[in-house]
């Protein structure tokens, strides 16, 4: 069966796709990350692959909310991706010829001022942010389902005065010219990608030795239980290594919690917490799966 | 001296200036959050006010990064207010006589098939997905500042296809026809602002006896400490009132917390929990000041 990813062609995420060992010819691109997740719910997808977390700006608050919003689907996997964002336009923009587009606001080149639109993800407009305020302060900022998207709309409309921010091979991909690159606050910035499946299909992975555990612990207002529920993990020596609130929906002060940890539900310390949080505060396992390593990183261009 | 808030006249900032006593004709707009706060940073502004946290998207993390990116400004008060979300479209636009802008897909008015283009602040984009999604799912959605900035944009420009979404009266503020109203998710939605200045200008309010205190808590990559920190109000029984992790910045798995609690710094609990707090996890105090109150809410129509 195919493997839903966030499209559409030339998306980060399916940069991301190799990583996690899905053959190219079985994934089919989706326009947003709940139609991905939701082609797996209704069983026209085997698995679903999606952006979890960003090393800038934190996870990705819409995957979390959509994978979250049901019990029932599993992570199985996960990836790291570097990534790079450029800004590219449609190829005819009248130029100044040697214009160079290094992004200085001095002397910027032609191009510079026939941008008032720029098209891309949230996630790519808070990276950019300090070089799209020093050199594109006036443009509008468009915010489409995915990066590849926003190179996807301005190639093909072609729209005078548009340019989308993506990673360099997509901008290609589109026919876009690149004309600045290596414009995010961070170079080294990092997303990491997840694998779901429906619980079934989710054949539990024996523990490789090197895993993460997630879970999420409904807490609504018992804000205070939030400290038991850290103390679990203390006490059986297991290292969280993300916690993420998320507005529980019911008012302020109401929350959720995803929290992530190294190990396995099948190892004795992981499975003795994960037990122990189900029983007592209502907790939902998303997944153990093996971790991805940090020395592997596939630099998406 | 003035008081900077999040603009342009119109904002749902501006209309929670009222509950924190801010006089109107001392109110300056600026056009986003970090220069409202960089203004009270230079001495341009006595304070500022901003929106903080959203009871249906969370923490307006623009809000909570541009404060907590210096220790040089301090939180003074709070206000709640409710926020309430509609469609306007420019005077003009081709209409069919007798159709009902009612949201509904079946038998949709007109205007629904001229509007190419959607102009909103992220937040009240994430608040109306449900309604964009069944009756303009092709629609671009254009990131603005502040809704109020949309609705200026739409009125000022008049573009053909274009609408903003922002509160009813900030629509009609900018000459903008409602076409749809009450598009949100939730008919509850609750916005908390505060105001800002510096600590010098802080004159340290005395308790109340319906306080809440604000801290940060960098953990950077030592996510073990979160528990010793919870651990820390859980003994003087102080009770928390909100979470939120924000990535570190230096790489995945490393994050600063945002704490705030019930009660005021100089009540023995709180004052025991956060010079714990200064001295072994390097917290820095965002402010101690009185709680706003669900029961006096503001509408914002």
């Amino acid at each position: 069966m195919s493997i839903a990813y966030l499209g559409p062609p030339g998306s980060f995420t399916q940069a991301a796709l190799s990583g996690l060992g899905v053959p190219p010819d079985q994934a089919v691109p989706y326009p947003t990350v709940r139609q991905a997740l939701d082609a797996v719910r209704a069983g026209d997808a085997s698995a679903a692959v999606v952006p979890w977390e960003n090393s800038v700006e934190g996870s990705v608050t819409e995957s979390v909310d959509a994978l979250t919003s049901g019990r029932d689907l599993r992570i199985v996997g996960e990836t790291l991706l570097r990534v790079q964002f450029a800004l590219g336009i449609p190829t005819g923009t009248p130029d100044t010829p040697g214009s160079t587009p290094d992004g200085a606001p001095d002397g910027a080149p032609a191009w510079l001022g026939s941008v008032r639109q720029v098209l891309t993800h949230p996630i790519a407009h808070a990276q950019c942010r300090t070089w799209l305020g020093a050199n594109l302060p006036r443009a509008d900022v468009v915010t489409t389902a995915s990066t590849a998207q926003a190179a996807k709309e301005v190639g093909t409309a072609a729209t005078p005065g548009a340019a989308a921010i993506a990673s360099p091979n997509t901008l290609r991909r589109y026919g876009l010219r690149i004309v600045a690159d290596d414009i995010g606050d961070r170079h080294d910035a990092v997303t990491r990608f997840v694998k779901v499946t429906r619980p079934a299909a989710a054949t539990d992975a024996p523990p490789t030795g090197v895993d993460r555990t997630s879970l999420v612990v409904p807490l609504a207002d018992k804000m205070q239980h939030l400290h038991t529920v850290l103390q679990e993990f203390a006490r059986s020596q297991v290292p969280l290594t993300a916690v993420l609130s998320r507005p529980g929906g019911c008012g302020l002060g109401t929350y959720s919690f995803l929290l992530e940890c190294e190990g396995h539900i099948d190892d004795p310390g992981v499975g003795v917490v994960v037990a122990s949080l189900t029983r007592h505060h209502s907790a939902y396992l998303l997944g153990s799966y093996p971790r991805a390593d940090l020395g592997r990183l596939a630099l998406s261009r």
